[in-house]
């Protein structure tokens, strides 16, 4: 371990919690030097939807390799690229009804987002973006001025301009649309808030949380964007390529959005890539206007045309998806119940699901225990108290049982003498106040 | 009115309203050219609180000007200058309690905007400031940023960084205390609001829509700033200097902000004059680090003072603001249950009253009425739908009741066969949603 | 003096080289409470070219205030303001065959410059604003990104976004047109500076130093941006109103900005007054889009128009400052040559010439010793280290001479024993370098 | 080619430039579906620097993907990232005495770009970077800032503030080293730009044209960052990885930057793959503070493992590197002296060369008559005036001279009967003007 204590920066996170040395990884499986085998429900943050290395698109990109097919091509046509594209249409847009222009930018997630709020305020001539308390875009300044966390937004060390933050479903309480509040403010030509762009958000908040979205505050949302001439765009970099059980997050809500970015599980593999998805009509880019060098990987487009072709042909593996979302539900929900103090919560949807802890400490406990068992496992969430159960979407039944048995059993080992504390309620206090506006003045 | 036309900028914008050459003012009195006599109730946008060319100080200012008193003297210590500062201290502040250093900003209340941001900013070491829904703070572009309305900072063209906005008091309906939104966004280190140096906030917004926060309110937004470690700035430029009774418009809810700033009737003439009362320690600043050529109007400390002296030395001419404030009130409280039909409202305290008409097109006709019979009255709000009824302090029973007489008549004379349309309530139909989230998808 | 020290912010500057109470002023006098008589070479910090209390707008201010005239109006048309502009038209407009409209902004010059950025950049529809090394343009937000001073900038606690820095004449030393360096960047597409909306200068540097500008550079500067489509602003806040001879600094230059920026003198009485000339078809404001409580300050209008009508109906004073400014530079030439170790300079036009002394050090002794002599007398430049004569343009020949030879004898002291030091040439050593590109690589 | 046209963005352009369906590709050739041979100048931009799928590397590729080890695996340590790690290590950085640590960034420059600006401005706690015209450091919106393109800029629809511009070397032409000015600005407290906290450089100005610092302006450069405590950062992304014969472009010059970026041909394969190495008191990072789901491509690591022990175990491609590049300078200096009309030039150093045809028509048509002879080719520079020969390092003398003959044949084909134009001097008449300030006014 020596030479990554010297040599690599500080900045390493995840090799913080699981600070073993890894060599080979399968399906569910990680694999480390010594030898130990480990259930993955890290998943790559959501990246390893059809698992590790998976025997489908492997043979592929070993023959892609073989042959010498292009690797690296700038945003040259190749064969590659022309295949995931039919692909990309003929078994995702097409059943849909969606009608998309594709945009291949720099492979990251943050750089998809980086290029759609780009295209939506040179389209709009409008500089402000609306996005959400807790949501999470990325690191880069352009993406990063759109993400709520404090942890990543601190260290820009320069103003991040351009986005105003508007309150997620549920963040002002029970009691309140939020979407309704963004239109009062889209409303109201003294409300402080600059007609914006574009909406920006994701259907299931991951790194916020996992706070999932009720279809009417989607539909909401897409209504208020409409009323107002405001683009909607779902970040669906880590909800999408069917975390959710659709290939879409927001199939369930019928919107369509004007802008879609995915990335994460798109290649399948593992693979650096990333694309927009535009509404025809906002594709008003100059010629390499927003460029970058590994923009169109040539190896992800094998295996994700590969992905597309074996997983979402029709619905089966959807349905599975769902199944298995269900069952993670109830074993949560049973843990919620056992040990929760009548304050954990689940939370999610399909199989994009965690355990609200309520407290980070707890929550760190659990995954911590459960790594000592064998399952690498972690925390989201303002204050990391969101366990995340984010395995690979093929896991086998088998493994899944196992796996959440470790959950339950480290929830059991660490809430024996500690107690789940209750959630603050910021409005708890706030009833209505019946008595005039400074009466004592009179 | 030909050199008007022709040489004077379309930014102009009272002007329109009231298309007469004016060419003499005392008290509640204005004049124009043609001899014709108007009842003001725009009082200088809230800066002639004392009335126009107020005889008490007029003398004062005569002697001084008549004995070379110094006139510009940039921030040298002036004769002029010790006398303010000391009947400010003896009047004002020690009174009170209040410990406070002053600054002599440019004088204009949007620089002393400038300065108490400048200054938050650089004690705390932060950037971001939170400002409210419909705030005003000035033009410039450092209080522009500050500032809600679409109209002004539509004109800035280029981007006005480092502000949050948040909602103000009832923005979100009366079963959210707003405050608690704060609380619960400065709590949450994911929430996309970058923890801030300042809250900044007038206690009545006058050009948001004469909207009064509650006492409640107002010691909650104090509470949340403690506990957040962030300062309380109150931009007492149109609410402060008695128009709601007392000298600050702060002092009936009991709260000590950090930073005070005050101008339009603190020099008592209308002389261009604006100040920043801050806690000493927060005096940071290095010699001449904000200045400005007019910083420190000596002709205006010697109307400053006769004004205070005059005016505050006793609780005298408090009580009778609120007496008036009073039966502002009901008067318009009568307007509005005889000609409202049920939609208008009456708004604000002390004599920082208002009339909304929900309808700005309504409200217009009004003034324009109004102005047909002698008196000069505006509008504000986002749809400038709140007849503002801003007049001297000082007025006199009889001018105050003919001037009320003459609102009253304008509001009939509109409302022959007009409605009163209703106010657009956005969180009407947000009904608690039993249904759980994404039932469908299960 | 216990009140100044307890109550008033640490931001005061002149009152700290000057620790006296001043009570009386008039022409180039100052008195302090004691009885003791200053000559001012100070002036307001060129807010006093007429001198204090100038007798000839005396009476007209006090019969205006004896006559209950407007004093407080926002931007009612008033008879005041009728006349200001018509002899503004007459005597300064029409004979120099000059075509603008008049925005009255906020009374001070920082709210001139906010206000002049802000029409440019809507009229162009672009955001960048070019301004210059050693520039100064206020502290507002808005207005200090346009400046250069660190002093005043670092205070903003904010990013001050919008503005890219040129260097001013003589800046790359002799040998570069700095205008050519201009048109290289903004004919190159690659050069990083956007496209600006205008051009921010002014013809003297006062601030920064009394640097002039040359006539051939300021012609070359209107070419450059009339080439590229750029508005060219000329601040002349300091050197307008007849302080380098004619009332406009540029009428030597034969230029014709496409807008000005006027304050400090223009009042002629040191009142709070700034104003914006745009040419006509630039005057794309919508009503009060940006306005300002104390804009269109009535009892400015007053003295404004005196001063315009006496000093500026025909050109004996233009003639007389330029006299006066030759027998400065002769008398500060006479010293260089006698005291400045070959090191020192002078510099400047007009009536507005300074000392190059080299060393701050320097020039803070003399001004210093010159106090002890009767004389008020600062400093300007990145390092103070320029002592500034800016005296009144009415001063009398004999005050003039008096004032001089006091700097004279202060230099005189200072300098027995003391060396200029040589002034560092960044560029000495930058010979054409005749060897190769990386010959060693080869 | 239907599918691209309908589905793709239009922000595509080198398949714009070259029309074909390429699907194949070895060494220095490209190949199209209809079996056509390519020759390739373009390189993936600077990321084929040792060929399209290397042999050398492909076999380790093969192995690694089929032995099932870690495609994805976030941040973990893994058996692949050491190797890789202790390689930089043996092979690079201590072979030369450099002290570094090492992020993996989001695998693209821009991210890296990103990276490198924040850690810069977080260890200083200064918002300002300098960079220089005709930079180019990335698309993403805090990389943009840094960028000089306009076509670039102009797309991003929001404010990139927080960089300063200043001259390349040449840019101001012979007789100013512009690192001089650079020094002057941060020498003066009032020039207007805010003390940065790095300077951002290319040793050679790849998309900017082929522009080559010299080692003695390198050295100057890093003399005034250091005199003014401003961390250097060479963004090594394109002129790295043996592009000019040395691993890192700027071990001729024998300075040590504080922050080095690299990417592109760091891969070896065309992987996408990116790190910041800085000085190890630079690494202030907290845990996961930068983070992004593709850091650390395990893909990457092994190829480029690979690619440093072949080819930097010794100087051996180092010496062929600086062969071939002698031989390409040779080659294009003749097609200057034949056909250049004296104004055409060569640039550049190592293999990073270009043919500067002054006008972007010329070389636009010198390069598709190249394509239409086998040989992928492209411009650079503002005006797309610089032909860019960036071909593999690796290719063989044959092919390098069959390309240079298709490059000489296109030339003389193009310029029979046009001419080259003169290149615009912009200070050719700026003489130093021996008449003094104003004389004219006096």
């Amino acid at each position: 371990m020596k030479v990554f204590d010297e040599i690599e920066s500080e900045v390493m996170s995840y090799a913080r919690a699981f600070p073993r040395v890894f060599n080979k990884a399968q399906g569910e499986y990680l694999y480390d030097e010594e030898g130990n085998q480990y259930l993955d429900f890290l998943a790559g943050a959501g990246t390893l939807n059809y698992g590790h290395n998976n025997p489908v698109f492997k043979q592929a990109l070993l023959d892609y390799i073989q042959q010498d097919g292009i690797t690296h091509g700038l945003d040259l046509h190749t064969k590659a690229k022309r295949e995931f594209l039919e692909t990309f249409y003929e078994k995702i847009l097409q059943p849909r009804g969606m009608s998309y222009v594709m945009q291949f930018t720099g492979p990251t997630g943050t750089n998809a987002v980086e290029a759609a709020l780009k295209i939506a305020r040179k389209y709009k001539g409008r500089e402000n973006i609306i996005s959400f308390t807790n949501g999470f875009h990325g690191c880069s300044l352009g993406a990063l001025a759109a993400t709520g966390n404090s942890h990543h937004r601190g260290a820009s060390g320069v103003s991040m301009s351009g986005v105003s933050r508007m309150p997620y479903e549920g963040y002002l309480g029970d009691d309140i649309d939020t979407t309704a509040y963004l239109d009062k403010v889209l409303s109201d030509s003294s409300s402080g808030i600059d007609h914006p762009a574009a909406v920006l958000v994701e259907t299931v908040q991951g790194e916020g949380g996992i706070n999932a979205a009720s279809v009417e505050w989607l539909r909401n949302l897409q209504d208020v964007c409409k009323k107002h001439d405001v683009l909607l765009i779902v970040d669906d970099i880590q909800a999408g390529c069917g975390r959710t059980g659709s290939y879409f997050s927001f199939e369930e809500a019928g919107i369509q959005p004007d802008i879609v970015t995915l990335s994460k599980s798109l290649s399948g593999y593992g693979l650096p890539f990333a694309v927009v998805l535009m509404k025809p009509e906002l594709d008003q880019w100059k010629p390499g206007e927003h460029n970058g060098t590994f923009r169109g990987n040539n190896l992800a487009f094998v295996t994700a045309t590969a992905a597309i072709d074996h997983y979402w042909s029709d619905d089966k593996f959807s349905k599975e998806v769902l199944r298995k979302g269900d069952y993670i539900e109830q074993r949560l929900q049973r843990i919620v119940e056992k040990y929760g103090d009548g304050n954990m919560t689940t939370r999610g949807r399909g199989m994009f699901r965690g355990l609200n802890c309520v407290s980070g400490e707890l929550a760190d406990k659990i995954t911590s225990e459960a790594f000592r068992n064998g399952l690498v496992i972690e925390t989201s969430g303002a204050d990391d108290h969101v366990v995340k159960t984010l395995c690979p979407l093929t896991i086998s039944d088998d493994n899944l049982k196992k796996a959440l048995d470790i959950v339950e059993a480290a929830v059991a080992k660490v809430l024996k003498g500690e107690e789940v504390p209750e959630e603050h309620d910021f409005f708890a206090s706030s009833e209505p106040e019946p008595t005039s506006v400074l009466a004592g003045a009179a």
